[in-house]
């Protein structure tokens, strides 16, 4: 079994590269504090025996020779990287298991057949650079590498040049090498395990999402001349189609979910009617049939919405990505250790995308998931339990030796 | 009667400073910009025999002497910063107009009893320093000096630094000296005068305003995995409100108005249910017993909503402008002198603030509008015609005279 103390020691030091006061993390892909961790990161697996290497996307492998060094390796994965007000378990706790599973085979004195493979996956989150999962979209071949390293953040800066400038631009070009499978532990980010008090998620797959940008265009207009019924407000417009995206999920598939994260609007002055809004849609289903039909429904009251208020309107989908089914055998593995160690559990669909999502793409894949506070994410308030951080890894730690067996 | 070539020429030639591609100006209070149109000024008003001052609120006063010089001056004013997407023509003309009055005064050699003197108002648009008409407030008496130059823009520069900066923070205390009578000149920024082919409105007062700062508390969670029912979305409650404001104006005021100019969301990620937004109201009536019902009508919305929407919500007010009634004789200047002038004309009420709210508090005030453009302002398709932007001026030139006179 896995030393639950020093798992999450690891999690309280890392903590501190990015740690907010609320008690959260701030620790956008490529800043200077990813490049903290990420040394952290290197220095850790380094002393558990491992060669860190870093591909073009920045991705880090930390691996251990296996006793047959021909065979692909196995790989434990997520993310480092945080949301801007994000919590000290998510993608992290996947990372920090890894690293739990290479001291307990460590300290048991155990060589795999397989080499193992840590890997941290550049900028999963999405906050910094859209999509997200976008280094191992470009490992699972969804993305190509000049897409990806052409995403710019807010302030223009390019994933690529942000790559040079904390030096993680590596030689060897990202792109799947081959993996016997790849398994990632994750905090839920959802309120199921905790409200039936068990301790680990099988998870069967992930749901369907899209995003999309919308831009509303009316007229810049004087606030305290335009009479209300001769303005064009894309402000107003935007708040109607705001609240309708809530609607359409209400209306038509309640077990769905719609989101806008982002709004912007110009000129922003609180006495011009706004000319100009932008704002980000975010909806999933964990059926792609019925999220089609979401998308159809969103389109069309959009439309609906900007004649009613006279505004032009235009959707751009900025990612798609299909409902995932995770591979059965791997799948298999990881209830298997679950039932070995005597945890509660039950199947679960991932509602948040994961590295596992693209991962699977070139790699038999399955995920752990262990419970959070309130089913709490992406929030400095996330939180969770010592004991099913430990038992996370240890399910992970079984599931990794009896893939290593097959 | 003024020279309308040299008004337009005028107009054209400071366009330049902060001059945008699509032919508005971007020149915010006290930019760089700002500070070389007012180079510009104090060079042309020196030229024209004044003698140019600023006090310690920026206001420039280009000071031509009388035949009597104890006598308290005529002064004719308006502000040359303009909004991020503004026009050519608010607040310009009458600044410009001034100028003109100038320049007829010298043309036919004439002297006024009272001095005369134009003025250029700091910061009039509110749109880098809330609330407007900062400066002239300070000069009405209604905002202590220490206030307004404590106001701060949205990078956190206060407006007495940004005085600093550009070398505007005068010697003179800004406060009332004495005035005879002070005149504004201005688009209307309305469609009315167009609408009805008129080409002078006589200002018989301007509408009251209040503008408020609502924020908006949920909690940020998940877009993936936190059904909608268990969300606080303080941005789908925010725009519920949005458009509640509009409905409250619509419901029980259609002659009113309601806008919100400016929305902030956070954290702002495309896969976060915002946890904060603000948004700011500005709510408009020509009569104050009105405004004052919109105001309950809007607070108690508010309220509602947020139950409704299970977030938390604070209203801040953060101006107050009451409704505002001209003086009978300075009015009956601009009247007299249009109607002398045999120019078409109507009364008319402002929906816009100015800087003559302000100064009629201490000084016997009257406005003159001309037609714009399909009534269009704070936008960079603001626009006027010569002959219009002429027979302001000459309006302002005969009112500025029988004052003088009287
Ligand atoms: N796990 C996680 O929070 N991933 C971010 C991508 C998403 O929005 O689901
Ligand atoms: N004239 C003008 O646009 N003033 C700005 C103040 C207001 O919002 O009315």
């Amino acid at each position: 079994v896995v030393d639950g103390s020093a798992l999450w020691l690891d999690l309280m030091e890392t903590a501190k590269f990015g740690g907010t006061p609320k008690g959260g993390i701030c620790r956008l892909a490529l800043s200077e504090e990813d490049a903290r961790v990420r040394e952290w990161f290197t220095r850790t697996c380094e002393a558990l025996g491992c060669v860190v290497s870093y591909d073009s996307m920045g991705n880090q492998f930390a691996r251990k020779a296996g006793e047959e060094d021909g065979l692909a390796p196995i790989m434990i994965g997520s993310h480092l990287d945080t949301q801007p007000t994000g919590g000290k378990f998510d993608g992290i706790l996947g990372v920090m298991g890894g690293i739990a599973v290479l001291r307990a085979l460590r300290d048991a004195g155990l060589t795999t057949r397989h080499p193992i493979e840590i890997v941290n996956w550049t900028n999963e989150e999405g906050a910094r650079f859209t999509p997200p999962m976008l280094a191992s979209g470009v490992f699972g071949g969804v993305f190509t590498q000049e897409f990806a390293q052409s995403r710019t953040d807010r302030a223009g800066v390019k994933l690529g040049e942000a790559l040079d400038k904390i030096g993680y631009s590596g030689e060897e070009t990202c792109g799947a090498h081959p993996a016997a499978a790849y398994f990632e532990l994750h905090i839920e980010q959802g309120p199921v395990l905790e409200a039936e008090k068990r301790t680990i998620g099988v998870v069967q797959g992930v749901q369907g999402m899209r995003w999309y940008s919308v831009t509303v265009k009316g007229h810049d207009a004087h606030a305290g001349t335009t009479p209300m019924t001769m303005r064009s407000d894309a402000l107003w417009a935007a708040a109607r189609m705001i609240d309708e995206v809530h609607q359409v999920v209400m209306d038509h598939a309640p077990d769905g979910l719609g989101t806008v994260g982002i709004i912007e609007c110009l000129p922003s002055s609180s006495n011009v009617v706004p000319g100009e809004v932008s704002f980000t849609v975010d909806l999933r289903h964990p059926s792609d049939g019925v999220l089609a039909k979401m998308e159809r429904e969103f389109r069309q009251r959009m439309e609906r919405l900007a004649s009613l208020c006279g505004v032009e309107m235009e959707i751009t989908p900025t990612w798609v990505s299909a409902a995932v089914h995770f591979d059965p055998l791997c799948v298999e593995c990881v209830r298997d250790s679950a039932h070995a160690l005597g945890y509660s559990m039950r199947d679960i669909v991932s509602g948040a995308g994961h590295d596992a999502v693209y991962v699977a793409k070139v790699a038999p894949t399955a995920m752990i998931f262990v419970p959070c506070w309130k089913g709490i994410s992406h929030n400095e308030a996330e939180s969770a339990e010592p004991e099913d951080a430990k038992a996370g890894a240890n399910v992970l730690l079984h599931a990794v030796l009896a893939a290593d067996a097959r």
